[in-house]
């Protein structure tokens, strides 16, 4: 699955910037293809789809999109029609929006519209999401968890996500919210898994080969667990603090890039 | 990654017959080429991995097999050892035993000996995995909750697993512990996600065509969610029973077949 011609992802910690320069909203247009863009804004995961499209609708056409379409999603029978289906397809930039991942991959999982989306997106599309859209992009999200905590394995929640990335874990509103010891507690279940954590008005844009690149007011944190040499999620009570040793940690600041492993690739899609 | 030339997989529930005909065992032995199969016994789930390996060399040995490895791998450096990669990409036939899963998957993580049982696998090789060792063959996996109870989101815990297949959560000792309600509370979170409910002393065998062969004493039951019409799992409180509509069941009695979805495929691995 993991090929050169899937579409970057755009994955955002939440709270991007609406008012200003808008830097990190202008990276995914200029990725979907500037004045050409075609921009499909997804609020399956909205409590309140209506308020949610409003708010993208003036800030895109303020930044110069004519193309846009909104699908609101709000049950499986919506997810499930030809007209959500098409309308992906036709997309060059698809826009998850924030609320809550569950809902979103409770509502579209399996659906025509899912489907739709991992086809487009291997096909080139851009996907961008963001806070609660950026967590439902890889093959495994973090749904739930304390922040502020050390890493313990019950101050995080897992479930199967979308699907367009594997190997990769992400974690939102990352600095905000104090959340290192929840994305450590998942990545020691399985160091196979890298993670990510993204800040809030930051991106971490991940394209087909493998690049990462941060762009935004804040930073992308990356946790690879491949070189911890002690982790024991299991023996650890559900509640205690565990013990990691050995964990490679790297922070890439805004315009900076940085490689990432060869197992994670955007299209990397055969999971959920 | 899906691709024809995969090993099978055989998803067994726990339990499996040691003393009498075997008929789980001898299912595994046959697929992996019966007396010029090459056994590997992975036991990094085992909380006593050495009384482990003795029952499998017992049992092994009375069904004929002639080459035998024991893999304890207790430790996330025993993983990393080219020794033990060198044992997997050998074996024709590997077998994860039970305990717990994320023990497994937090010692094998992103480490060369996973890296060598999913090249070993994607090349050919069978892999079959009880209890735990069943748990942790897909890309996600259950490892934890209460049997015995409705449907409700805090009875289900998941993390990534070691990525052999895509598309599927199993859970083990289904009849046994009465765990259809925390599968269903799992594929509603994600109804992309197939449900896989395995009782004791059975297995379902996944071909790479696509095809499932339960086997054993007891039966295999596939929940499939994309066809749910409702499920709310992100509305309701985390301890709260889930609402889930239109969910369609299947229950396979041994010696008996069924097609699985085209997005369920051995070798499906790209996630993990």
């Amino acid at each position: 699955m993991a090929n050169g011609r899937a579409g970057a992802l755009v994955i955002i910690g939440g709270a991007e910037d609406h008012e200003g320069e808008c830097v990190v909203l202008r990276k995914f247009l200029a990725l979907a293809g500037e004045k050409e863009a075609r921009i499909a804004v997804v609020a399956a995961a909205a409590r309140d789809p209506h308020s949610t499209n409003q708010e993208y609708e003036q800030v895109f056409a303020r930044l110069g999109v004519r193309e846009l379409e909104f699908l609101a999603l709000t049950d499986r029978m919506a997810a499930k029609s030809r007209a959500a289906a098409q309308r992906l397809l036709w997309a060059s930039g698809v826009f998850l929006t924030g609320g809550d991942q569950l809902r979103m991959t409770s509502i579209m999982g399996g659906t025509l519209a899912h489907e739709a989306l991992q086809e487009a997106h291997a096909r080139g599309t851009v996907v961008a999401g963001t806070s609660a859209g950026a967590s439902a992009i890889p093959a495994v999200m973090i749904v739930g968890g304390q922040g502020e905590e050390p890493p313990r394995r019950a101050i995080v929640s897992m479930a199967p996500g979308l699907g367009l990335v594997a190997g990769l874990v992400v974690d939102q509103h990352f600095a905000q919210r104090g959340r290192i010891g929840r994305l450590l507690a998942a990545v020691a279940q399985n160091p196979a898994v890298t993670g990510l954590g993204v800040d809030e008005d930051s991106a971490a844009v991940l394209y087909p080969g493998g690049e990462l690149e941060a762009v935004g007011s804040g930073t992308v944190t990356i946790v690879d667990g491949r070189s911890i040499t002690q982790a024991t999620p299991s023996e650890a009570a559900i509640s205690e603090p565990l013990s990691i040793h050995g964990v490679t940690l790297h922070v890439i600041a805004p315009g900076s890039k940085f490689k990432l492993a060869a197992a994670i690739r955007p299209g990397g899609r055969a999971s959920s």
